[in-house]
């Protein structure tokens, strides 16, 4: 199943989409937190709803779809250098031998950070002259854990989506800390749907690619996480608890601008496309300020 | 004006300390976030409401405090090494040259580590048998800014807290980034109240202090922050935008248990008490798992 957010007038809504259509879920649940809150009960009654020949049903194309989850609960949680070939060229960037962690790296990007499918990335050079781009499979967590084993860690995920890491080096690197060079607003685009793991039985063997004005610049494949999806779950949850709605993106693998030859930044009016095999494509624009 | 979460019965309210009494705020707003979202005509009607005889008050003694803001709509933004006296302690412990930060380290907790007054702090050696002290200076953001300049910042401070930066070092150590070492459930105490500003007109002349189980171990004062709180919403709104509830804690100075000759963490059944002089303090006991 692909779980949309909606925007309907001023209002916002859920909806699940089937082809080129989209079935409105608001009898179901107001938001998407909502519904992941309803836990298996809730899924249950969306499957038997989508099922029903009697269900509305519109098109999907001039809809305006928005983050699945447009307000998180708390900041996005993202593993910094999980893929070897990233860890490799950020470490070529700054001068040093590289080291691919032996731990996981986990930084947050903050709430406000939220951007939309088709959102405009804000430019501002005052602010930072060196947005880069990092695709990124995210996941939601469906239900609270805390101590989660590996073995079942998989159980817990709601589901699966394209999440672009947008990211403002010389802040990062000024601050050390990542977090406010990855909090700049509208830098956690994220979509353009949420999709339920029936549909990607193997999270661990997904294509993905990213694309500056149509180039092909990250193209990798998730077999390649350092961390898989397990490990990550086991380690954020040894201490703290996991909660419905939690967003975790697992890293991006090189390909970013950072590691070009001259180093190479987001400039005003360029395209991002964001692929992953199985899910979609995330397109956003960078704006002015 | 003092201002609190307290627990009745089942629900939570908010209310206001006058000497050893508390009055009810209940008929202004729901909760802190709600208080705060009102704004300056919302904060004149709490004025009037204590200010008249009539208004019942209940004795302080015997009332459950909360976190004042007992669920942050984001995670709780904290600064790293913003004392020169924890900086050096910090090089020292990692044997490494002591090096100021030439700009802000920010780094966040997430909001499922929020604790309470008198709130026992878990201690589960399994995660982490390294669980550290960090009394600080935390301020919330009372509107909404951006690109907000130094000269106008403090009037974004709805007002000011004890806050207790709990931080499991083995784990903060071995992830790089900070987030997981400081995220571990319970480890982010605050309170026992929000002090509004007119109380405290120079939040850079405050002594602060942490004992544990009655020794002293953090005494300084928040005239030696190496980042001002103008700097601070300066820096961090540069971009990014801050929101009404915002908590930000503003660092420890020395005195930490990893800075001590050995270093030296808390054990079950410890306690602490983290003072801040026109605050109060706030008192938390190290718990088992």
């Amino acid at each position: 199943m692909r779980l949309v957010t909606f925007r309907d007038g001023a209002a916002q809504k859920i909806g699940a989409v089937q082809g080129d259509m989209l079935v409105d879920l608001s009898e179901l649940a107001p938001d998407m937190l909502t519904l992941i809150d309803g836990g298996p009960a809730l899924l249950d009654r969306l499957w038997e709803l989508v099922a029903r020949d009697t269900t509305a049903r519109m098109p999907l194309e001039g809809v305006t779809l928005l983050a699945p989850i447009p307000r998180p609960r708390k900041n996005m949680m993202c593993l910094g250098l999980n893929y070897a070939s990233h860890a490799a060229e950020s470490a070529r960037f700054r001068g040093r031998p590289t080291v691919l962690p032996e731990y996981p790296v986990v930084f947050t990007k903050a709430v406000s950070a939220v951007n939309h499918p088709d959102g405009v990335i804000p430019y501002d050079p005052q602010v930072s002259a060196e947005i880069d781009w990092e695709v990124e499979l995210a996941f939601v967590i469906g239900r609270a854990g805390k101590q989660i084993s590996r073995d079942v860690a998989l159980e817990y995920v709601f589901g699966y989506t394209i999440f672009n890491d947008i990211s403002a080096r010389d802040i990062q690197n000024r601050h050390k800390q990542f977090f406010l060079g990855k909090s700049l607003d509208g830098t956690a685009p994220f979509g353009p749907w949420l999709v339920t793991p029936d549909e990607l039985p193997d999270p661990h063997a997904l294509g993905l690619r990213l694309r500056v004005n149509g180039i092909t610049r990250q193209d990798a494949n998730t077999c390649d996480l350092i961390f898989k999806i397990p490990d990550i779950i086991a380690t954020l949850s040894n201490g703290m608890t996991l909660e419905p709605g939690d967003i975790i993106a697992t890293g991006t693998p090189s390909g970013v601008g950072m590691g070009m030859q001259p180093p190479t930044y987001l400039q005003p009016g360029d395209t991002l496309e964001a692929e992953i095999d199985g899910i979609g494509v995330l397109r956003n624009t960078v704006g002015g300020r």
